[in-house]
């Protein structure tokens, strides 16, 4: 089911599997860097978890899930499974995910150990070269996994951080930092006719389950807008009384946003009179020109109704990422928010990949055939097919090795603290 | 959007709008019966209301949607809105959908003049044969709306008397009532390949906006099951654990079986050390050859991952129901309970329409071109696209004449109070 | 523990039981009378029960408590015990306490066929004239725990009314109604020096066990006021920011009255500009020489604080109330909403009995030597000595005869929709 | 209000205010030493604060309330009274109290250098020896603030440790550590008669606001326990069915140990078959001999009712300690959990102070006559004078200058997280 060979928007040729193993673990450990252990024992929310539960857990999927079975190999910490098993039932019992925030012991220091004790026994084993490949497709499938919770450490950490009323920075703004003030590319649409198109990923590098099989959809005649929503758009939204009409929003989401008083984006602010948002980096004046990320896809789908449009498909935006390149900001450019788009790019969509997350009105569902890995790891996916829709494309706190145009991201349609945005669709005029 | 000629699994023909309009309201009106005044105030959860209240809502919907536009026309009791107002924002503020029990003003005498008023002016109208087709289909929508809810007057009063430790009986078995007990005749598949198919509305008949646009869709090869899921087959999945394995179980489902200690579905109780189930004629033994009901989809796609099978999709339910007749119970048999399927039909699934509903694992959508109605009307279906899935078929509870092959009726995974069975489906072997 | 013999505001002399017992138990349906079977189904909140559950439960009292044990006794109705048991764990299982208002089974009807049939087995058996004294004194219990449940019936029944947007009348207005414009009396104080006083039920008359036992109290000096806090004052209070200062509060009472925004006593509307007041006999203005009722011990205990003054204890309450007469409105007068006092009454304090509960800074608990009667009925009061506050006085809703100076009334310091209002008392100056 | 000179069960003499403070202050910073950065930020629920935050709120108080006034002093971090300040609304706003366990930042290297710079400010100020007596009470005040934290410290610490599934440990036991097995000394009863007894601080030293005034109270005869209620006489309450049995129970008490499944005092376990408890210094067996603690108000009356007694008042307890010494367990003696009392002390309660607060049936009132001190600092105890229940006596985390005769610590009835044990009164046989 998980193909041994990865791919994505960029290729890994000429790298070892050791190499990237350490390449991919090391990129975790970066991101954990400007942070005090006091700040990665932080959990601000039951969705977010600390930085050092992150940095525990994935080596303890590499333990459990690739190194348990070898001969003579047994876990450095049995204990560990009570609090680092995220939630594999075949596993067995774990601290509830509301209480990772308490897991002062083990240390940071503890931690870091445990996860070289781990690169030790892998680099051992992947160093001897007779891997068989339903392993190799095991470690593929931990390194995917562990770029997942590289985006997770970045999205809980500023959670995490902005619940605190002094508002402390995750990393200060480069001395050299000049935010332009170029308005956006104006809006533009790219049209597709009614066709039967191949959805699912290619078999040609790694994917995980859920992008599997890959079959074919009647894709009926769509438009696609050009770029993210911006900012701009979104404070004109507001202005309008977004926040305010019932008749724009689905039923749950109004429910939604009375109940929790949504006014703006998560990390908004009006407090002194002009929209500031809170970033990574700190909190400075909302970049009309930048893509509005932080909303719910209740928000998303409210914009697009009051903009006379809709949210696309997962099949169009499928469709229409075709042979579109990584022009968007990944996690490799440090920007730790979503850019501006372009104004010199040639036609077609941009920002496709990277930047923020796009949502989409598909429900997070099985393809046809689709079936679950035997025994836990099979657990990874499929159970969370329910009440979730489907977010297309890539964020600014995405590895751009992770991304592909058939990958499946998924949350629940109120969760704001992802980098998630909007793509508008359209009908065929 | 709304079809002014009305069709179903039966027609109407030779009936007048008027006779039409009698006979919906009346059949109401029976449903409500053997009901005191008491009885039709219950309202054991938010998500049932009382039976008056559904008296009133239904006069209110057609004095709001159809009468109010005439000339001269004035609200009987402008107050009304206030409480028998269900969800239209844009009519208006209303009474929370949680406290409808506490309407003990105006009286079911009060309900019952007000309907007459109501009845009074609409066949007065009627009467006059001037009725423009969009008007004219406003009535045909008033009617069908009528419709669903004597379905759920059914539905919410049976769980509103079941919430009386005394367990009273809504009407009592009919004297010579016989239960056999014939066994359920063995399930079979029919098979079905790959092909596009036209989905939704057929354009001859009423239908409501969700069913619509009528389009084009690839339907992967599929079987489906000659008949629903028994009592017998659930009881199966009980004993081998079902309740107790979470590798059976959606995420969500799992939380919620565990939150709640879902043990069986709802109405059936083990306490006597033999499973009863009460019945809206009182608590009587599980007969193991009767339709399970009352499921959540949780339960429904837990049963059927036990069984080695999986839920259809909606698309797959409308390509099977195809030319298959409504040979299961419906309102009109006055069963109100889920029959045992006949072993003398021929080949093909049987009970596709009636005994109960069958959950689909299609989330609950707008097909692509959809839109909502203008107005508040347009209120009816578009803005709960939102969390729920799609179910197919019909129901014990549902009246003949509102059932076709393109009906999407929708809740949420979780509800089990409605006639909610299962009926499974399985890629080709 | 309890005295036989009754005795209260006004004496019983002349009576027999079995004429007190009529007379008390006609009261009850008295109230009953100007409401439908659904009126009495009503349940607005978990603390209020319904009607109709009021004049059954009685029954059930004197069912378990009194006739239960005599020979040949069955009861009618035995499986009343699971609908119609309040809170008696030693009797068995009951309806959950905020699900009575789905009762709609028994009937209206049946319950007054209970009421009738219990009264009719009452009646046989207090004829008799061979009354043990023991019997005898938990028949006086019966009948004061009926007038108990008299008061609620009026609290209950004016939330569940006043739930309705449509704002039913309980009882009209009388037509010759006419409400004088005259202004409360001045606020004066009595004074008292430190002395040892006896507190507690006097036993010449019935009381109840938390009355008991009689004990001395050293109470310091103090000065208590001469009549209730009005609407006036409590205007005042509401006019300098009362609802907004947290100084003024306790910290429970702050945080209660943010949680649920309060922001006047319940039943006070300010929407058109002007301050209006529900009564059970509909709504109307404010009158500020009416004493303020339907406060919460926190909006009590705040008020005080910003006038300079707090709440009495309930040992300085029976203090100042030895040799005050019942000058308040009292049920028998029909009232049904507490009176401006008479500015025409001598020196001492007015208002002690009626009109309007007065809260105490005493927390409900046993007095010294304090011990429940054995068996099921010690489960009347002394379970509940815990997170309650002591109310004295009684209430335009309070029968005559149930009222005396050591009467204790209690609820917890959250609680509105009793008629409870507000004595100041001070240190001495 | 509040008296400058200190006292306590020992006393200061000889040492100068500075001195004292030093003294005071190194305390609190000895009880975080055995704790990692990431271990003082654990916050396990919102009675529950962090030991940074102890640290840093501890010093916010000395900054806010003795220098603030002081002539050219500014706060060396004003914007430390968001995150520091506990519920002076008087101050201003700040984090929510459920979410002090975010602050990661400040770091705890910085709050230890903000407790120096206090540190600094106050030996500068206290050297000068030209303290006006209002201030002096405040660092008296501010002193006695700072104890109660060391013991909030021991025990939110306790909490917060516990809740990891690793139960890591505080402090482990010394390498010589043996417990006895001897059993705890037959319990015996002091006897008082009535009489008029003088409550509330003597005016001799230090004393909190809720101690005053002092007054006189007749206290009715009573008998008192010789010693806590041990570890062994609750197995058998258990045993006895005591968590089974309503009638055992207040109503409140009931429903809270339903609610939260108690089966035994916190921190207890039996899931190998014996009763482990978890102190400080690891899980070990339950010794019978020792006091039981961590008890609610709610199972401390429940025993108390079992074992045919009752808690005592505040005024029986104060007067049953007069003339008793600090021979139980305290902070100082490093134990870290209550002790089993000695079989070899004289006639007279013994364990009075130290080892367990003892419950008590008083609810948390002002004496009378009482009046908060005037500004933010009268919210210290005043308004949090509703709904806790008084304990009296200290415990094994209590510092011992802290305590005295007159010392009213408080709590809700459902806490149970303090070193909370039950002392058994009576009334006379």
């Amino acid at each position: 089911m998980i193909e041994a060979k990865p791919h994505g928007l960029t290729t890994d040729e000429g790298e070892t599997v050791l190499q990237r193993y350490r390449r991919v673990r090391r990129a975790t450990e970066e991101l954990a860097e400007p942070l005090s252990p006091e700040d990665q024992l932080l959990q601000s929310m039951a969705d977010a978890s600390p930085v050092k539960w992150h940095l525990a857990h994935t080596s303890w999927f590499f333990e459990t899930f690739v190194l348990a079975g070898l001969p003579g190999e047994r876990p450095p910490r049995a204990d560990y499974a009570l609090v680092f098993n995220s939630y594999y039932d075949g596993v067995g019992p774990r601290i509830a995910r509301d209480r990772r925030g308490l897991l002062s012991r083990p240390s940071l220091d503890e931690v870091r150990g445990f996860r070289r004790e781990i690169d030790d026994r892998m680099a051992a084993w992947l160093d001897g070269d007779r891997i068989p490949a339903d392993r190799a497709a095991l470690v593929e499938l931990g390194l995917n996994h562990e770029e997942q919770h590289q985006e997770l450490i970045l999205t809980d950490v500023k959670h995490g951080l902005h619940a605190n009323p002094l508002a402390p920075v995750y990393r200060p703004e480069p001395a050299a930092a000049d935010r332009s003030s170029a308005p956006a590319p104006a809006l533009s649409w790219s049209s597709f006719d009614e066709h039967i198109a191949w959805i699912g990923a290619s078999g040609t590098g790694f994917s995980f389950d859920n992008e599997q099989p890959r079959h074919r959809v009647l894709v009926p005649a769509f438009q696609i807008a050009s770029r993210l929503v911006t900012a701009g758009e979104y404070l004109a939204f507001i202005a309008d009384g977004g926040y305010r009409r019932p008749e724009l929003w689905l039923s749950d989401g109004w429910a939604a946003a009375r109940a929790a008083d949504w006014r703006a984006p998560l990390y908004w602010d009006d407090a002194g009179g002009a929209w500031q948002v809170y970033t990574l980096r700190g909190a400075r004046a909302v970049d009309p020109a930048e893509p509005v990320c932080h909303l719910s896809q209740y928000e998303a789908d409210a914009f697009a109704r009051w903009a006379g449009a809709r949210l696309p498909t997962e099949f169009e935006w499928e469709v229409a990422s075709a042979h579109r390149g990584a022009d968007g900001a990944l996690a490799e450019s440090g920007a730790l928010h979503p850019q501006p788009a372009s104004s010199e790019v040639g036609p077609g969509p941009v920002q496709m990949f990277g930047d923020a997350w796009e949502w989409t009105q598909s429900a997070y569902v099985g393809y046809p055939g689709f079936h679950p890995a035997a025994g836990a790891v099979g657990e990874y996916n499929g159970k969370f097919m329910s009440g979730q829709l489907v977010l297309r494309g890539g964020s600014c706190a995405t590895p751009r090795r992770h991304l592909r145009a058939s990958y499946r991201n998924f949350f629940p349609p109120s969760a704001r603290w992802q980098f998630s945005g909007v793509r508008l669709a359209r009908d065929p005029r």
